[in-house]
């Protein structure tokens, strides 16, 4: 008898994004006029960089003729590619990455879902709360937690992320094995200094733990002071990996491209203590499950690495950033406390009620869509998520229309 | 401590096809002037047709504008994709397929890898040998088998596919829980008939068991009496998942857009037998860990299923067809007994000594890449595949140059 994976089971309800997108569709169904301004999945909205159009183009025409048509390429991306975000996303900061540290994905939500595969089952895994939801969801399937229990996985290492510490985590009583960090944070908009990512850097290499280091929003800082790579950080090649991606730098959510780094030094072991390359492991791994980025995707990605690119995708990130500026204060004028929104595309917003309560409100008598934050997790109760991934217009429009505090 | 997932340890070296590529890279290296004819990875070398570098263009300068660029896609691909499957694939072969069962990814490499994750750990596995090493090696990974000891995995039911029961597997005496069926077959193209298929859809009835059908190669059957979806098998529905690919049909090798179809009736069990639906599973794995395939490449794939396009890929199969017959006629004249190159672009090749040997003095002294039948499982030894997937031109040159049996 064929008999499923039990896990499953653990989960709570669908997927965070699943469920607002129920929500959406059911009220849009029921009030077919009320038009919405949606400022929730974090989804871009701003059409994809020139320079990208134009090499998205030569290649679809590479692919008409069989003189220039590419088939399978690099499991773990084209040469090209590889070499042009060594040089602009590493060396440039000063960073010694080979492109063979960098395996070139369709994104960094798969990557970081995948990338538990490597590691053993009775790991410890750590993860910030609140917390991108994909860290915690695919541990679960896996087999790594115990069972939800009041807002919570059983057997998961939380490490609080709150107004408290500031939104940026302390190092546990319980020593994780695996440790999820982001910055600048989903949900939170938190941005992480050196001397913040040094202890956590640290931390790992006293324990042999390892730091998943999602760098999706990197893009967005402004400050100098900001690292914008983990491998800004002494000692941070042995114990992590990083995650990078095109979706919100370049606009890249519905073209999709990413990628991983792994440093050749980065390392796990074997129950004996021996060292194993994770580099090795995670080939082995994408190549057997994976066949590589669209051709046509990787050279619209190569553009966004040259000169007129990187002008390109700063004037986007700019603009979004801008929108967040105009949230930020909107909201503060209204009368809400906020964090986020420097540095960072999100805008993390006290709601004074439960997060769905506040979201079914802002939904109905707003028309306007937010992400609750207790879909994050128990941190995240009783706030919202705004995102600036809209139009200059649209933000405007629901700055005038969005509920005032206290609801 | 960070601790590995020692099951990767008892994969055997490396993926079959990295393997052949590190030869192959060795020997141009060593000889840099030798012109190699590639017939190993099964990869197409044609361009893609006409209508999908239209539909691609097109979907291209969408993502130009603001006002057409489209973000996140749905997790189990856009409805213009899915419904044009469904029209195409199934109902004009009297098929009742909802696009609700289908699901568009980035392969069906991907999807045969990862579709492993919704069983419990401990079910039993059956694989035909020789067979594609992708659903041996995931299982491989997930720990649902022993060490690699003669030849063969510890604890993996192997369905023997030799010359003696005409490369198609008997039904087994102990009995599996998850069936992997390819047919056409790769890499033996043997294609299925009903009444085969029929035996395994009922033993699968009788025993609950599920059956994983990779159907990537049947745009190339001819046959009437062979059938191309294994939902034309009575029952069917119930116990079978059919994965499909654009790559072999319609040359998206590096483009990267494939299928695949879970019916709702399609069940699986919980340990005290209450059925769940494999569709509901599937979906929250997709949406938790994928995101949607490129836009762009959607809807070059959507333009395969127009008139036109279908026009253009049957010239693109029967071209790689007739390479097959070629390259059948060229080998039984040179004395080789073979199967297989009627239905599917593959030719199984007796080598009359091992295959890793005859790979090394075919490459060596014609010049040319086949894959050693031995990468393909214990059955495999002694036999090499032959890929179709070249120029016309190429396919001739090979024929000329290629070694007599006996070698």
């Amino acid at each position: 008898m064929i008999r499923v994976n039990e896990n499953y089971k653990k989960l709570k309800a669908s997927y965070l994004f699943a469920e607002i997108s129920n929500r959406v569709s059911e009220f849009q169904q029921n009030n077919p006029d009320k038009e919405l301004i949606k400022l929730g999945i974090g989804d871009v909205t701003k059409a994809l960089p020139d320079s990208c159009i134009k090499a998205f183009h030569k290649a679809v025409d590479e692919m008409a003729a069989d003189s220039s048509f590419m088939g399978y390429g690099p499991y773990e991306g084209y040469g090209f590619l590889r070499e042009a975000i060594v040089r602009t996303d590493f060396e440039s900061r000063g960073l010694e990455i080979s492109e063979n540290e960098i395996f070139v994905s369709d994104g960094a939500k798969c990557d970081s879902g995948n990338i538990q595969e490597l590691f053993s089952n009775d790991i410890e895994v750590a993860v910030q709360d609140p917390v991108y939801p994909v860290y915690v969801d695919t541990n679960v399937m896996a087999g790594r937690t115990g069972r939800w229990e009041n807002g919570r996985y059983e057997g998961l290492i939380y490490l609080d992320s709150t107004e408290k510490n500031n939104f940026f985590p302390e190092l546990p009583d319980k020593k994780p094995d695996l440790i999820y960090l982001c910055f600048p944070n989903n949900p939170t908009g938190t941005a992480a200094t050196k001397e913040q990512l040094q202890k956590w850097i640290d931390y790992a290499r006293e324990n042999r733990s390892l730091i998943i280091y999602d760098a999706a929003y990197e893009s967005f800082i402004r400050d100098r002071e900001i690292p914008h790579s983990i491998f800004e950080i002494e000692g941070a090649k042995e114990v992590a990996i990083e995650m990078r991606s095109l979706s919100k730098t370049a606009g890249f959510t519905g073209t999709r491209c990413a990628y991983t780094v792994i440093p050749d030094e980065c390392t796990a072991y074997n129950p004996d203590g021996t060292p194993v390359s994770l580099k090795k492991m995670w080939l082995r791994r994408q190549s057997t499950k994976f066949n590589g980025v669209s051709y046509p995707v990787q050279r619209a990605a190569e553009a966004v690495y040259s000169p007129q690119g990187q002008k390109e995708i700063r004037i986007l990130s700019d603009y979004y950033l801008k929108n967040a500026g105009i949230i930020l204060t909107g909201l503060k004028k209204l009368g809400y406390t906020c964090t986020g929104g420097k540095n960072s595309p999100y805008i993390w917003v006290k709601a004074g009620i439960d997060s769905w309560d506040f979201f079914d409100r802002l939904l109905t008598e707003s028309g306007i869509v937010c992400t609750p934050g207790s879909g994050f997790g128990k941190c995240g109760a009783g706030y919202i998520r705004i995102s600036a991934f809209n139009s200059r217009e649209n933000v405007i429009r629901a700055m005038d229309r969005f509920i005032s505090y206290p609801v």
